[in-house]
């Protein structure tokens, strides 16, 4: 797991969140460590990054020997509002401060992973993490955002055509490709690199595409919905920690996965931050899971259109 | 069946439609024929609604004995403007017409139906199709839209509290309850009458509320998306439609239908107006909820959460 250990502060229609830990890195280890397979984070931090944080990292078993302190430098901050349906926001302030200066190194123990998960960064950041490792993993993932498509979009072609799937929002699938229907944007994404494109749709769930197959996923419809933050790294370090229990990850596989990230980041959304994500119970999930089939079921179908 | 059969003429980013058949029971009545129950619509249009027009609705045989034409009257007409992401609508004209003076009246043969589908049209206009009924149907679904919660809620609240099932999309079950999430808003729905709520999300699928349970069903996903127009009135023909082929209408059966009505309604978006529905063959429609079956289907996760 790659990606950002930060503070975040947001406000939402259901209040102010204050400083709060944040991150990429931070949503995709928690959430993949709940699963229980071994989780380790290359990522940064500054002087303010302290050691009661590091210790919500290592009490879950993360591993934190990629997490580099810049001495002299604060940790990422990053500011928003979201407004009333959520859908939109707003950054008020972005600190990039000790990420900046990150030179990322993965430790030893990390060069043979399973399964490499690249969080928010800058692509050229992403792709030193790839180069630095002795065996190709089963399955990379890569999370980005249009910020990165802005700025520095050579560096992202150039990732995303060694990654063998791409996590990314609606808007972002139009931006990446300029084209407006998602399933013509998922298969020019196919042809740029990835055998897998995930398309995010937050409350409405999520599409797998693979080839000339595709999957859908809708998303656990919530009554409490109170910080849409880290929603998308919680999916994703969901996935990632249910494929964990499998030996090898095809399309199968990844169906689940999915639908796992989904109800996981539904449980992320209904509090600030990773306040949920954090107190969470491995018999939560399942609750949730067990429910979310119940409530996708259609018992009857088959047989009609037999 | 009750709603308009009216002209509509529509500019979406594929291209403008010119004037063309439109209207909710046109959409209802072609789409519920389709599964074959006798289906008969009531409604009202003008000197212009020629009969060639009402040939093609006989030709699918449907009932029109309760088709008023207004002498000296135009039909209903409709002109809109799709944006980019067709989730935005400007209306450029209404013309109300032969629908001002649209007294409706109920041919005997249709005062014991199974099922009432009643489409968009004054809350009072469907009130008073209500009363003309000798027996009360299985099942009454009402349509409607946020112009007549801002123009005669009474009417729509009265109307509301006599039927079973009520379909609307997320903005208008937003404004019709003054609540933010769904299935709060869907609760106080139930709440004014209706057993059932239907949130029709468009692309995004739709949702069922029944007392405590819910049932979510994504949307067929479509690379074609002309015009938006008609595909609700779609949606809940081919519900009634499907419906028709059981016996009874519980919670399970209530399922399977709005999965094919959103199917139905996602062949509807593929062109302009009614060209994919007069077309569209049974055979069509089967393979496409295969389809459906196919892309929704996850196989392993019951294993991994029991």
């Amino acid at each position: 797991m790659a990606g950002t250990l930060a503070f975040d502060e947001v406000t939402t229609p259901y209040g102010h969140s204050g400083r709060m830990l944040g991150g990429s890195a931070t949503y995709l280890s928690f959430a993949a460590s709940l699963f229980g397979p071994k989780t380790g984070v290359v990522s940064v931090v500054g002087d303010d990054f302290g050691d009661e944080l590091l210790d919500k990292f290592r009490r879950r078993g993360i591993d934190l020997q990629g997490v580099q302190r810049l001495a002299g430098h604060k940790s990422f901050y990053w500011k928003g509002y979201y407004y009333e349906n959520m859908n939109r926001r707003d950054t008020l302030v972005t600190e990039v401060n000790a990420l900046e200066h990150f030179d990322p190194r993965v430790p030893a123990d990390f060069r043979r992973p399973d399964l490499v998960v690249l969080g928010n960064l800058h692509p050229a950041v992403q792709a030193r993490i790839l180069d630095q490792l002795d065996a190709r993993p089963q399955l990379i993932v890569l999370d980005t955002m249009n910020f990165w498509m802005d700025t520095a979009r050579k560096e992202l072609d150039a990732v995303i055509a060694r990654v063998d799937l791409l996590m990314l929002n609606e808007e972002e699938a139009r931006q990446l490709t300029g084209e407006f229907s998602i399933i013509t944007a998922a298969k020019h994404i196919m042809q740029m690199g990835p055998d897998y494109v995930v398309i995010k749709r937050g409350e409405y769930g999520s599409l797998l595409f693979h080839a000339d197959a595709v999957f859908m996923a809708p998303a656990y419809p919530l009554e409490v919905f109170r910080d849409p933050t880290g929603a998308g790294d919680t999916f994703a370090g969901g996935f990632a920690g249910h494929l964990s229990r499998y030996e090898s990850f095809g399309f199968n596989e990844l169906k689940d996965a999915i639908i796992c990230g989904a109800n996981l980041a539904s449980f992320t959304v209904e509090d600030f931050g990773t306040r949920r994500l954090e107190n969470l119970h491995r018999d939560e999930l399942r609750e949730r899971m067990r429910k979310f089939v119940e409530i996708t079921h259609y018992p009857m179908l088959e047989r009609v259109y037999e």
